[in-house]
């Protein structure tokens, strides 16, 4: 068994190496500027893990984490064309540096290039990991449609909220763990299990996210906290808010959303603490971390054999706040 | 045997059903509105055509042509988001109707899709034509990047400028004929020669696009003529002309390449003609046409099954002009 850290060190050796042609330059160029910005490698790992949770890591789970993370970065590149976000990871953006049409073209290689990585696992498992791998891409482009579509809504409820945190951030998580499960030989049952703690664990994260942005320490989080609030983004704190808040509180509230003053951010925080928000999104990211925790459970393998997801979990969860 | 006709009528039938879920509408209505803006089903029908070359059509052809007019689909959405081009087939493109960032995502999850189309054929070929598909998916985007170089560049090879068609055009035209051999049951010989006559006959109906929009009549092709030259593109017709102009003429050629004036068709035209460009291009043309046919002769079967391929080659190529 390998912790986390293991499998990260061990996949980012593998994943430095040349994944386009080189030939056309313009072109490939952009993939290989952004691959090279590096990112955490958390979805790649999940897929290893969720192999090593009922068997040795297979040959095969490294091509399936591979095309994982080219498809996660093929739609960072996508997302941050559609937000025109002019940095990433502190550099800058695809289109940004490239321009936008090389980017788009970037973006799609990258996903042809993710599937030809599917492509080279043995026949036995090809079938099931490129429908998996199908339904989750599909649900990811859904997640980012219904985000834009939010934008332009002046309210959401929380359970469109959480169709759409779902299918953005959570499916993929879930789905690296179950296309790991499925290599190393899982039945449905347990391989179900591991894909509905993924997909908790996804949004229990997003609403830890959400949290940290609002209420977080900015030297620990190491974002500008507000940065949501600034956006006007529909967080789960700002849904509950809206839903929760007293007759002059929803004034003032949408008074500050279509404002924007210095102390917008503070402003809003107080009513986000008057309203109870804070405990409220500490309860809720507990609820969903214990279903995570519920289908962990009832996976029939050894304990042991669950540690090192259990311990991801928990540092991803259990962050110091 | 069936003739193209006859696949087309029954290709589109078949294409013409739902190929998204319904939800989120914002995103698959665009999906939607494309397909149903048509198009002629070329190059599914060659894969059923290719097919048929050796053996009744199976229901995988039926499968992998889907697939293949969805990934035709998704380039030019893709490709008329690159080009700002505000109509497609007389209608508006799915950017100018929905928004550049669901265009973007349309084609994504239309690419994704023809993909699980492609996950539905039997186990036996399922590697074959996924690696096919996935390469030359690759290559229509390195087309489409080398065509957006090639309009910064002041001037282009005529063996660049073949490279750039045989990417973007060609090789689609080719693997879907491949595809279709492969399901067919053809061994590597017959489908590298049906591979050959897909790209040379591609790359004759190219250089005869060209012509055509230089020098055909516009009644019957359809287009405004001369709309190539009014927007500098670098066709064959321009590369060529660039090479064999003499000192005069070169000057007024580039000069007209920087003016806008209303007799800049006319008098391209007019250099065009007197350094033969129009005869040289229809030479070429029956090159490629030529060589199109030595590998459709090479096939081992029997010429009675060539038959309706031949026939569909002469029409595309040997248009009234």
């Amino acid at each position: 068994m390998h912790s986390f850290k293991e499998l990260t060190i061990e996949f980012s050796r593998r994943f430095n190496t040349p994944h386009f042609p080189k030939y056309p330059e313009s072109l490939y160029a952009a993939n290989d500027y952004f691959l090279g910005l590096g990112g955490k490698r958390i979805r790649p790992v999940m897929c290893l893990m969720g192999n090593e949770l009922f068997n040795d890591i297979h040959e095969d789970a490294w091509q399936v984490a591979t095309a994982i993370e080219l498809f996660h970065n093929f739609t960072l590149i996508h997302d941050d064309i559609m937000d025109a976000a002019p940095r990433r990871r502190g550099f800058e953006t695809v289109h940004q540096k490239y321009g936008a049409s090389t980017a788009l073209l970037a973006g799609d290689v990258m996903l042809v290039v993710a599937y030809e990585y599917l492509n080279k696992i043995s026949s036995s498992h090809l079938k099931p990991i490129i429908n998996l791998f199908s339904k989750t891409a599909r649900e990811v482009c859904e997640g980012q449609q219904l985000d834009m579509d939010f934008e332009k809504l002046s309210t959401v409820s929380p359970g469109e909220y959480l169709k759409m945190i779902e299918l953005k951030t959570s499916v993929l998580l879930a789905a690296s763990l179950k296309m790991g499960a499925i290599i190393g030989g899982a039945g449905d049952g347990n391989s179900d299990h591991l894909y509905e703690f993924g997909k908790n664990l996804g949004i229990a994260f997003q609403i830890q996210d959400d949290y940290l942005d609002a209420f977080g320490d900015p030297e620990k989080f190491g974002k500008t906290a507000g940065g949501d609030i600034r956006q006007n983004k529909k967080t789960f704190l700002l849904i509950h808010a809206l839903r929760t808040a007293t007759g002059s509180q929803q004034q003032e509230l949408h008074a500050l959303l279509n404002s924007d003053s210095n102390d917008k951010v503070e402003r809003v925080l107080k009513i986000f603490r008057d309203c109870n928000v804070d405990e409220w999104a500490r309860q809720l990211k507990q609820q969903y971390f214990d279903k995570a925790l519920f289908h962990i459970e009832e996976i029939a393998v050894l304990s042991s054999r669950k540690k090192p997801l259990l311990e991801i979990a928990e540092f991803l969860i259990q962050r110091d706040y």
